[in-house]
């Protein structure tokens, strides 16, 4: 039997993500229960596909991942189980699954809403037995009618040429306040240097022990994305910057 | 064999919870150990009890739940293990199994205190270890004898009728910063509105939906309770209410 | 096959726990994950070194530790899987397992690191294989070549005597802000009184219970160290003390 994920903005302290627990226990008994993270803020559809985005593809082929970061609970948003390069996915139509459909061979179906389910509460009452059904063998076309709309999509900002530089933006922020952004090595020539807050950071560098500690460092992270870091400290917090945050590539 | 779920106030940030997750894998080898949750405000036993209230039922029969918030460690308060609505629990006799005792048929059993354990973990030297054997299928009866006397419950206040008003008050209070409280949709007819400090808040709602972002919401909760909320954000903070708040229901 | 335990400083709310799981998952399947924390404070490696110490022996023996924290990653420092006490451990060799290698008896090679291994995230690249594969039951040798340095350890300070006073320090603050010192029974006989910040804590309890709730006490912890703890609070916060904060046992 396949393992479960789980990602939610529900937190650990309250009893929500227990309850998901539960179901899934007791929809699929003996099933694997794997946590993605609980911690993404309240209702940040665009975080939650990114964490995803990086995690999924680890696990091993077949995994379910359940990801219910869900703001627009119970009004007429879809509800989806989908597959896509070799594992399954369930959660809502709003984005969340924007990194994972860059897969082009896809089967989605709508998942209905039973009449019992708490309109709250989506999580407990439809995503998490789809993913135990799905996970003790269910095909998807058991689960719902297909999904004949075309899947929510997060716009994404593409870098941007500006005379002899390369403009990307932050678009995630970890917690180390390592700033994570749009740009990758392709932006990046060896002879480019970088800037954020017109302060120079230089070449790409490999790792952080390339700076003394405290300094600041731009380097390719383990995603392929560059990362803008502080040696032993926080980026975010030394430059004040956040998700949108401007860095800029010095062609010239 | 059954899953052992856990549910303390020890943070995760200490070696606490590891141990008790490696007395019980050693005891029982092979066992599904799951979180309710660990971050239980330190010695809160009422917010311990309303969130195991909530998950325990969700979870297979025949689970073993161990719950211990237990600010009484080392004192003369008891050490249960008992079953009820076909599971399992485990944990001081201090009021945490509130909301468990609903249940008429129960076998209780106090558990005694081995010479050896550390008094200020009794999590890790009596608890653990019981619920280990439990889920390894020992009855309870070998775990300790009888227990004589009425295992301790928490005092919960009801809803008080005041002219043509129901008070309730708020009980529990999440992540998200929604109030739940006591009222059901029993005192809250389909005529009647809601009021927290001064506030109207009209009727209840079916979901956050059917109020504009950052409004005040009055709805019934997953778990059947009266809950306040705000669309996209927090009731406690913009209220600035906690546990032991009133919201009151008009009926005329 | 054993169980793997993960204790890293990457938080629970990034994607990084999750990669480690899934390459965990897929390289040994249906292996058993255990977390010891995620929440060692970014960097600490002598708290994940106490941490890793109180909880690594209640696991069953033949479990894999794997412990990432890990400032020095991409650097030369070196690479390690171990077994000590019948346990196998798998981290990098910053003094991480300190605590650990009192053990006489230990067998360690050095873990290569492949040239695709992301430079800032060997846990995912190095450590997280290396730990599967001997879940899987691949013995050490087959990882890579003997350690032949000695690894490293962290300097522990030793209580010192001062006249007619031993003088110990904080060596952890745990979640409840309870200060774990590096004295022992052994430091406090049955006639001496401790005292932290001027302040006359009397002799060793047994537990909070035996003084008033807010009162502050010495007890001897879960795990055989001296504590200075608030009853029903913290004594951290209390005594303004952290890590290296001084504690005297009066002797006469």
């Amino acid at each position: 039997m396949p393992a479960v994920t789980l990602l939610t903005d529900f937190g650990l302290s309250d009893a929500y993500v227990a309850e998901l627990r539960g179901v899934l226990l007791s929809s699929a008994p003996g099933i694997t229960l794997v946590d993605i993270t609980h911690a993404i803020a309240p209702g940040d559809v665009r975080a939650a596909a990114y964490v995803l985005g990086r995690a999924w593809h680890l696990f091993p082929p077949g995994t379910v991942h359940l990801a219910v970061v869900d703001p627009g609970v119970g009004t007429a948003r879809g509800a989806l189980a989908l597959r896509a390069g070799g594992h399954f996915f369930v959660g809502p139509d709003n984005g969340i699954f924007s990194r994972v459909l860059h897969d082009t061979v896809v089967e989605i179906v709508a998942l209905p809403t039973p009449p019992a389910a708490a309109p709250t509460f989506h999580g407990r009452d439809v995503f998490a037995p789809a993913a135990a059904a799905i996970a003790f063998g269910s095909p998807l076309e058991s689960l719902g009618p297909p999904f004949l709309g075309i899947p929510e999509r997060l716009a994404t900002a593409e870098p941007r040429y500006e005379g002899k530089s390369v403009v990307g933006e932050v678009i995630y922020v970890d917690r180390f306040g390592t700033l994570v952004t749009n740009l990758t090595t392709e932006h990046v020539p060896s002879y480019a240097t970088l800037e954020v807050e017109d302060l120079d950071l230089g070449p790409l560098r490999r790792t952080f022990a390339e700076v003394a500690a405290g300094g600041l460092v731009a380097l390719v992270g383990s995603d392929g994305a560059v990362e803008i870091a502080v040696r032993n400290g926080s980026a975010a917090r030394r430059l004040g910057l956040g998700v949108g945050g401007e860095v800029r590539v010095r062609l010239g």
